[in-house]
């Protein structure tokens, strides 16, 4: 039996905001394994924020995205067919690889994982990288004390609901920034954010005023523009604010920043990371993050695209952010 | 004998530019020492960009100068009188006695200092608070290693000047920004930088690429404005900005900065600072400095307006970049 791979290809590099245009959906054989390999059924694809970055041909922190190959991407699955002495069929793994339904496998990069004490999916969100990257935020960058003040953009997605609930963990007064009253109410009565302000919706810099009344200590950035000028213009002296992802930006347009002399003035550190570059800090960090949602402390929400498919349109939704927790593609 | 104390106070808050009637010259009666306070003549007055900050009454890192009330500013100067057991007439002294040619003090604050070893100038320059700020934003922010480069902007001012020198000492690439030809020669001249960009003439972005043909490593930011976007899309991966002065928004215009999202892209650390936050670095770097200023490795010019009914227009150049170097007043 010949197995036929789905897989997504980068068609073209966008201009501006993706389109379908840009993605390329193939079938092409399995091919049998060699010694040493192992074939994996993927069933979870992760979306990410920077996937539309590696789109771009510029300057970033990592390689661009190779046109006419799949396209790279965080998956969960499950082993088919194994010739590697490390894993056999039914193992759990998850690892990088990428838009298809089905990848051979030297086992780089591939981790076992068990799926019986945290779902498989939670492994791509608050178990995985997103997880790592809001714990890695919070804990070494911002370092808050207990009482301080802490606000998280995009609060309601993969990393910022993370940053919240171990902020809350810490004694902090949490305050996220969030697109709709929706996702607002559930940033607060599903994740525990002592208040969450509506981007979408009213006078932005009173809400803001209104729901840190001790000014601001520490600012998780996920997203840029107008929030991080009406955040930096409340910030304490001595804050901390990390920057992760700036989605305002992504789609090549300028982030105007206006409020720059704050950091002067309020003596602040503004520090950017990537996760992937810190491997250390991911041991302790996903056993702590582990822990905490088998246990049920730490909430999290997903949004689920059907199928190979629909992943271009689900990266676009999550990048408008049309989505609400953790953005994937089921696939098995 | 009365002696009459010439002194000028804040008499109004500016709008945008400082001008003329924000001051008002005033003489009064020295008053007699009580016991425990000394009489100084102050010899040198110094002018800094903070000042513009404060004299505004907005949130900044001080409390703005009150209205009404003598200038605040660092001064160099000799003790006439003294009925305090820590100084005696003739000591050479350095503190913060403000815009008036004669001060009582208590002796707080005050130091006494060696003019034979250094000028008596020197001591409000790089061997005084400027000379800190640039070895601090230098040493403990940017902390370059041998071979990296470094950009310095305001380069042939008192604080870019030094950072300039001491990175050089440190084996850096150093690159000055300046205004005009004439600063941009000495900065590379006098002061020994391996090159130095006029910000006031031609295609910047082409001028700074040439200039750090190997990236930004370190940017000590004295200006702000549109050096920072260039400075921020050329930094190399893990850079680090020392956020000094903003003179470009002194004048409460805005800042705009576009690129911000480099931060994000090459994972800098951009670290704002106000040098007398950090006293246990003062002894360490006053040493430093002095030994270097001591032993002619240290160089550094003076801008000298004569008397202090000059002050207020010195002050305007000063924020206008017509000084070079160290802007002072000569009041003795």
């Amino acid at each position: 039996m010949t197995r036929i791979n789905q897989r997504i290809v980068l068609a073209s590099r966008p201009r501006g905001e993706i389109s379908a245009d840009n993605f390329r959906l193939e079938d092409a054989p399995v091919p049998p394994l060699a010694e040493g390999e192992l074939l994996v059924k993927n069933l979870w694809l992760s979306l990410d924020p920077y996937m539309r970055g590696r789109m771009d041909d510029g300057k970033s922190y990592a390689q661009p995205q190779a046109l006419d190959k799949v396209m790279e991407g965080g998956t969960a699955g499950e082993v088919v067919e194994s010739r590697h002495p490390d894993f056999k069929p039914g193992d759990a793994v998850v690892g990088r690889l990428g838009w298809q339904t089905w990848a051979v496998s030297n086992g780089a990069g591939l981790s076992k994982v068990d799926a019986a004490r945290v779902p498989l999916s939670a492994y791509l969100g608050c178990v995985g990288m997103p997880g790592v990257t809001a714990w890695y935020g919070l804990k070494q960058i911002i370092a808050p004390k207990a009482g301080e003040t802490v606000v998280v953009s995009a609060a309601s997605g993969a990393v910022g609901s993370v940053v919240g609930q171990l902020a809350k963990a810490m004694g902090c007064r949490v305050v996220g920034v969030a697109g709709g009253p929706e996702k607002c109410k559930a940033v607060v009565e599903e994740f525990g954010f002592d208040a969450c302000i509506d981007h979408r919706g009213g006078d932005l810099r009173q809400a803001l005023a209104q729901a840190t009344p001790n000014g601001i200590d520490g600012y998780f950035e996920n997203t840029g523009g107008e929030i991080l000028d009406l955040v930096l213009a409340r910030m304490n002296a001595f804050g901390r604010i990390a920057v992760c992802g700036l989605i305002a930006g992504y789609d090549g347009q300028p982030i105007p920043v206006n409020n720059i002399r704050a950091i002067l003035v309020s003596r602040l550190k503004v520090q950017g990371f990537i996760i992937s570059e810190h491997p250390q800090f991911w041991p302790p960090a996903l056993a702590e993050l582990g822990e905490m949602v088998a246990s049920g402390r730490l909430r999290y929400r997903e949004s689920v695209a059907h199928g190979l498919a629909a992943a271009p349109e689900a990266l676009k939704g999550l990048l408008k952010g049309r989505n609400f927790g953790k953005q994937l593609v089921k696939l098995g």
